[in-house]
């Protein structure tokens, strides 16, 4: 049975993507292989940070507040090494920054601020700094370091090395396959016949999942009713979600709606009130969902980014973040917006005055050539007026 | 021979690295494999884009101008045919969005607006708009499409595919090669021994060039003089850049330093005045440069989304772009910011008014726990006085 919003718009839209998809299981993988994919269990300090007094710099250790002019030297630490031991008055050991300390209660005599001989050691200038990270002065043993969920960056993923994480806990990624129907479309290494033209969408939604460290299957497929069938039926029992292109002969809109039905798909979306993308299909069946999106290339870019990103996120365990930023128009804008809520793309250049948004060209929804340079999309209300350069406007970086 | 600047800061430093290195040879890849890579060819189209009139809606062509209210149906057009064809006037065509226009001089009738028999179209609502996309309207053939160098995103390879160009000219990866030294470092899943911490650089140092598509060849080395000349000779040869992690033993850094001097390179840069970042390497040998890292993760971190990024991009073949964006700060600031440039990690909320900093705690530059959520490095000059929120502060993103 379909229950379908009438023509929702952008946030309406990907409330219901969020309300419809749920987090995917999760799994562990080696640090190497789990950078960008989100941390879904807490991890906390299993030990002390550090887990010994260590000296921050090149020196030589003392307990204290032992005043001593000459020290005597007893002993040397390297780095790695472990001699623990407790050290009297006037007594000291040279140690490498890094190094542990022999015992609690010690300072370090920088290098630079002593002389030393084979035995002894004068204090040039004294000091009370301890020059010490001492025992757990980063995190106590027990101490959460790593909330979840948290999509693993370079800094987190040396954290979880430090605490010996070294297969986090994280979302599996999803199975995603795209199906590109079109009879005039052909791959881009080929020279179209007349009427035909190359596909593009393939590359962009491949290059759209990529960017996410998402490898999808992809398929090219005859706008036939029966190898698209087959297409899709091979396909969405293995996927978590499936992405159709759609195609541009004669009704591809009811075509791919009319597929995912008979293949027991609820088709929650039909229509959009949005500009670009108002014939985009929504359908979920079982855990499974599918996006049909509309054939030109400006409508999958925006569907990609706003809503099938909506979706991977949400599958990744991500909880909702503020998708629209504010930023000023670098040029006056005075297309006509019309009655539905539009983006457009956009040029994002970082000013002093903060993010500046210009416009990008563009003829109609068929023009790739904008896209080649967009890095943010604008978003405009239906009817929204002309704007002047300077005014302020929403955008979402892309 | 070695000609040193004395201790550089960040500007002077990125400058020398930017004149240090240069563009590495370009390759063809397939679009599969160019997402991130940087176009090193500018890219013309071979043809008029579009190549033929197109349909941008399911409907029925006609003679511009033709106000007939009824019309003769003589062919369907679906996308993909090529039917060349002069319609004459009250004559009409059923045509695909998409599908290929059988004449220059036509327009589009919506199906929306025309009720259709099986041999006849009566008009329903006569219009002047011709939904047709002009051969050429968005490129004409021989018109500069992708200017060099470009770094190519997912709309720059959709637009490549368009095109046919399915085996862009991109800048080759560099090779690099990471030695991690340190007696004291043991691997993440390998329990310490007293004395002994955890590598954490090795896996900061690979996500940081695996986010930049960079698959490094890494081998932890013990801090041995043999050892590392060993490990630098057999790398140094085959590498465009070389990163060591230096370890925390007594002298690493003059360690690290005559081992590049002893194998032929020029110590450009030995000492910086930042903070952290101090004891930072930057060597050159030929066409292959050298970082020595200092040992902590900060500087690390630093050095890595700073300097190395700088090298990686002058690499590239891409120019310099500005570092430095403006934000303000999220709360008060008072930490105490000595003579040198600092950098301090921050994490950067995109509230209504612009970026917003939130300064991190971090207790020394061996805690990693803030680098965990840092997503921006602040930017202080040295002796910069306490800041109180709201205040503007220099950022790069990380």
């Amino acid at each position: 049975m379909t229950t379908e919003p009438l023509a929702p718009g952008s946030a309406e839209l990907i409330a219901l993507i969020r309300q419809t998809a749920a987090p995917l299981d999760h799994e562990q993988v080696p640090l190497a292989h789990a950078l960008g994919r989100v941390l879904r269990a807490p991890v906390r300090a299993a030990e002390d940070q550090p887990p010994f007094d260590r000296s921050a710099v090149d020196g030589f250790a003392v307990r204290v507040g032992d005043d001593s002019a000459v020290f005597r030297l007893v002993d040397e630490i390297r780095a790695g090494d472990w001699k623990p031991r407790q050290l009297q008055t006037g007594e000291t050991v040279r140690i490498a920054t890094g190094g542990a300390l022999p015992s609690a209660g010690l300072q370090v005599l920088m290098k630079e601020h002593i002389e030393a001989t084979a035995t002894t050691v004068r204090v040039l200038r004294p000091s009370t700094e301890r020059h010490v990270r001492i025992r757990g002065e980063d995190a106590a043993s027990g101490q959460l370091l790593l909330d979840a969920p948290l999509r693993l960056n370079a800094g987190a993923l040396a954290l979880l090395a430090s605490l010996g994480c070294a297969q986090p806990e994280v979302t599996r990624q999803p199975r995603v396959v795209h199906l590109a129907t079109g009879n005039e479309i052909v791959p881009p290494e080929t020279t179209p016949d007349p009427g035909q033209i190359r596909d593009s969408n393939s590359t962009l939604v491949r290059a759209f999942l990529q960017s996410l460290g998402i490898t999808p299957r992809q398929h090219r497929v005859a706008e036939d009713h029966a190898a698209l069938e087959t297409a899709l039926r091979t396909s969405a029992d293995t996927a978590d979600l499936l992405l159709i292109s759609g195609g541009a002969s004669v009704g591809p809109h009811d075509f791919t709606r009319v597929l995912l039905e008979q293949n027991g798909f609820d088709v929650l979306v039909s229509k959009t009130s949005l500009r670009p993308g108002k014939p985009l299909i929504f359908a979920r069946r079982g855990t499974t969902l599918a996006f049909g999106l509309p054939g030109n290339p400006l409508a999958h870019f925006v569907c990609l980014h706003l809503f099938v990103r909506a979706a991977l996120e949400q599958f990744a365990g991500l909880p909702p973040a503020p998708l629209w930023r504010r930023g000023v128009l670098a040029a006056d804008f005075s297309a006509d917006i019309g009655p539905r809520e539009t983006f457009w793309p956009a040029f994002c250049r970082n000013d002093d005055g903060g993010p500046a948004l210009l416009p990008l060209a563009w003829n109609n929804s068929g023009d790739l050539t904008s896209l080649a340079t967009a890095n943010a999309l604008l978003r405009f209300a239906g009817h929204a007026p002309a704007r002047a350069r300077g005014d302020g406007i929403e955008f979402c970086p892309v």
